[in-house]
């Protein structure tokens, strides 16, 4: 696994208040589902309802003292990638919280809590780029064709 | 506040046991006064004892429901430029939990929680640089003349 992270994702109650609030202070972001990504230094930060960020992680029970409400991604070039990092992780003492799979959006994730139980998503992300050093790019997400 | 995160903290129970886990997984850090820094993309990543990363935020009562245990860093170039952010951060509804004065690292840091709950540190650490694009790049703190 490089050191990398390729997303930070903030678990929050109300998308549009988040987004109002990061806006105030200068960002800007794109949203796209009821998920804002602003683009940062070569990784993205995220938006996201938290309800949804724990169950997508394959968290049940979010009562706030099981679930940091933050989950940090590593994006890697290969669905192969993805299994030996979360396999890797496993053999490590993590717990997996979701084997990986495909994803809604064309990729291959899985998840893992790590000894203190804060959240790692392995994902291979066709429509998000890395380049060499490992540096994400958030595309276009408002171009339809995309 | 420009579009940047410049550190990732993850507060944990035991600061070797963790960073054994992520050494595991293939990364090599930096050890100083029990904290771990790891060389990310343009960011690092810190392991910390979490009682120790809420109290240092001005947070009293880590329950784990009250602090997600995750702590985000912005770092910038100037102890004007932590007021200026932590000021406009506050003026967006933010709760200022440590206001901006001098660290024990000869630096200048404030710290406020989001809408959420998210903490995020504002810093100028002349320590630490950061290039023109704002990627920060950990120094060799084992060099006692650093």
């Amino acid at each position: 696994m490089e050191q990398r992270v390729s997303l930070i994702t903030l678990g929050v109650r109300d998308v549009a208040r988040a987004r109002r609030f990061y806006e105030q202070l200068g960002w800007r972001g794109q949203e796209v589902g009821e998920t804002v990504f602003f683009q940062a230094n070569g990784l993205a930060v995220v938006l996201w309802d938290r309800g949804r960020l724990a169950e997508d992680a394959g968290i049940d029970g979010d009562t706030g003292a099981s679930v940091s409400g933050v989950a940090l991604a590593h994006n890697v070039r290969s669905a192969e990638e993805v299994d030996a990092v979360v396999a890797g992780a496993a053999a490590a003492g993590a717990t997996v919280t979701r084997s990986p799979r495909t994803t809604f959006y064309g990729g291959y994730a899985g998840c893992f809590r790590d000894l203190d139980g804060h959240v790692w998503e392995i994902a291979h992300n066709p429509g998000f780029p890395l380049d060499d050093a490992g540096h994400l790019t958030v595309p276009d997400l408002t171009d339809p064709g995309a």
